[in-house]
């Protein structure tokens, strides 16, 4: 068996689980999210990710405090965050927060933050 | 009441809904399909799109013969276009194609080519 590759960058993507939404609606914020994250982050970290495959993970939280909380942490701790706020156009009312997205960023800085968060 | 705003520009994300995946899974490879095209776009319908709010439809294919004739076709309209194939870590084996990534492009051009798909 080969050994499984390894991932030193990755993106955390974060929905808000307490907002009800199909789960096309989840996808189109959770790639805002993506998108958004990835314009905030430097050249180099992103051809870095980019080379080994755009690892990315779906994670979930339970509140919007959550998402803000998270979104701190890892702007304190350098790592690309952005908020996504839908215009609310379907499903839900505008300006409602629906995601986070983070990174491309290292894996393990990204793991202090998120390490705890359950998969969506 | 006021009027719906206008989208010019947008980027359609297409799953294969014939191969069985979490909506995690899903977000993650539509995530991949936004990204990946984008990449593709040139900087000035980038902008625009940017500037609209970055506008995003979630859409289905039943399966990955349908996703090659669309982008057969956004590619022969002159559209970003880019296929995805998981790595296949979790759920499904390696290589699958799960997803194409639209855009962003003009709405109008788009509509052309996906307008028949189902909402994911």
């Amino acid at each position: 068996m080969s050994p499984e590759p390894e991932f030193k960058y990755k993106q955390c993507l974060i929905i808000r689980n307490d907002v009800k939404m199909s789960c096309g609606k989840k996808c189109a914020q959770l790639a805002h999210a993506a998108i958004a994250a990835y314009e905030k982050a430097d050249k180099i970290t992103k051809k870095k990710w980019f080379d080994e495959g755009m690892k990315k993970v779906a994670l979930k939280v339970n509140s919007q405090k959550d998402l803000y909380v998270i979104k701190t942490l890892a702007e304190d701790a350098g790592i690309p965050a952005a908020i996504i706020a839908d215009a609310g156009m379907t499903e839900i009312p505008p300006g409602t927060v629906t995601a986070l997205g983070l990174g491309p960023a290292k894996s393990e800085d990204l793991d202090k933050i998120t390490g705890d968060l359950q998969l969506l």
